[in-house]
């Protein structure tokens, strides 16, 4: 009976439905349970929705910035690459990355001995801490530090030397669009140490080439070596992302010394893809000319 | 005055989407213009779409198997990377594949001399010729021969043996089950010559776990190399695809001679993709223990 009832007038009479249009026709479609928070900070809109086959997930701009369920995926990539080509990473800058995700994966390396993270929006940080307490687990270590603060103003002004920043954007849309000027790259460039790492998020080659283009040639114009790898995000637009390697020094593959993270527990970072992340499809390769 | 009319009465008054439902809580969305072929044949239900994004898409079992515009990756990936290891593969069986895109990328080996398509449907083979010539380009080659009939029983009958198997078949549900039984995996090892190889499209690991599980156990319990190669397919189910190179003699990488090949013109496919294509992240790898 109570059956009848349910199906008459309870939750199976609607359904909610959240799509991300990664580009005018196409998108991502995510069965929704619940909307857990909307707002508009400072600078963004901010939702979270619980959805059934990713979790809870963090929207900014309107777009999946992070899911319970392969947010790993993103923060692993961003971080360990670089993390296993640099001899002596201690001193590392994070710009954006909010909801900590990075930060988290960063401070897993114990040669790590300050990583500070510059996010514009504090809220992103809060809403981070209350929804999604497993990414934002490095918030506590004594070697962690939170600055609000924009991160482009922040690396034109700082007098502190860095072994690698990380820039964790989201898209060239809203306040993070001047993470992905040369102006920018040429500043984090200056605040690197001699051997310095920078790693950037850099968009989907599959859905973004124009973008992705533009990118990569504003830092070109800036780094000696700058080299793309990709991971497989399911819930990012496209699900193939890409991230900028760009260094002074070091060369991702032939520096590349697997021992140094010494860390178990990942996901989907093992020295194999280290290397083969670095390996481009022709159609990707075509867009760095 | 026209502009007026246009958008109170003409096509800006409606938007046709169409969602493939991935899992029951996740899909892909693609806005279409015109639906161009919808018909039932024997064995399924087949479509044909024009999407804005992608161009037209190949619709089996509401299932896409094939869009103009991202097409290469499949069919590159499950052709080049055992031709690139096999030293002499003069007889090449593909099961399934009636779109032809796997035959046209298999003729692009010289060192091919005979390829047969053993496709169920007729029906998928002419809506190929008619909607995508591009694909089907390669069925009047005079190297290449299509027979219709069940794949499982063709490779349970022949009398003929193969330097190398292609597997390229729709999802395991409707007329393509059978193809993921450990009965065809053993018939198709029987039909091998003692160096041969066997490929086979196995599913998205990001999306179809079990599944994945399953058809590598069947794989395993018949060949003695049996190894999982990724490529990134936007409009597939997670858009991480698996392929499996199975084997009776060569290694996919200790093996691989790029110069077999000499093909130019690929989109997709090449040497860093080969090797770089093995390496498996840690939560897929988890699958196949």
């Amino acid at each position: 009976m109570s059956e009848v009832v349910k199906s008459e007038f309870g939750p199976n009479l609607w359904n909610m439905w959240f799509t991300e249009f990664n580009k005018e026709g196409v998108g991502l479609t995510l069965k929704v349970s619940r909307v857990l928070h909307s707002a508009v900070s400072d600078f963004q809109r901010i939702d979270v929705i619980e959805t059934e086959e990713f979790g809870k997930a963090l929207v900014l701009y309107g777009s999946i910035m992070i899911t319970e369920k392969d947010e790993f995926v993103y923060h692993e990539m961003i971080s360990h690459v670089a993390l296993h080509v640099h001899p002596k990473p201690s001193n590392v800058l994070i710009i954006g990355g909010g909801d900590g995700g990075t930060l988290r994966e960063v401070l897993k390396h114990q040669r790590v001995q300050s990583a500070q993270m510059v996010e514009i929006d504090p809220e992103v940080v809060e809403v981070s801490k209350r929804f999604f307490p497993a990414v934002a687990s490095g918030f506590g270590d004594p070697r962690a530090k939170v600055i609000h603060d924009d991160g482009a103003r922040f690396v034109a002004n700082t007098q502190e030397k860095f072994d690698l920043i990380l820039s964790d954007s989201s898209d060239p849309v809203g306040p993070a669009q001047v993470l992905f000027q040369q102006t920018f790259y040429q500043d984090a460039f200056n605040v690197l140490n001699d051997d310095g790492i920078f790693v950037a998020q850099t968009e989907s080659p599959a859905f973004h080439a124009d973008n992705v283009r533009k990118i990569y040639k504003n830092l070109s114009a800036v780094f000696p070596t700058v080299m793309m790898y990709l991971a497989h995000i399911p819930t990012y637009p496209g699900s193939l992302w890409s991230f900028a390697f760009c260094s002074k020094r070091y060369h991702p593959l032939e520096d590349f010394r697997p021992e140094y993270g010494n860390i178990t527990g990942l996901d989907y970072y093992n020295a194999d893809i280290h290397r083969g992340a670095f390996a481009l499809p022709n159609y990707v390769k075509a867009l760095l000319l």
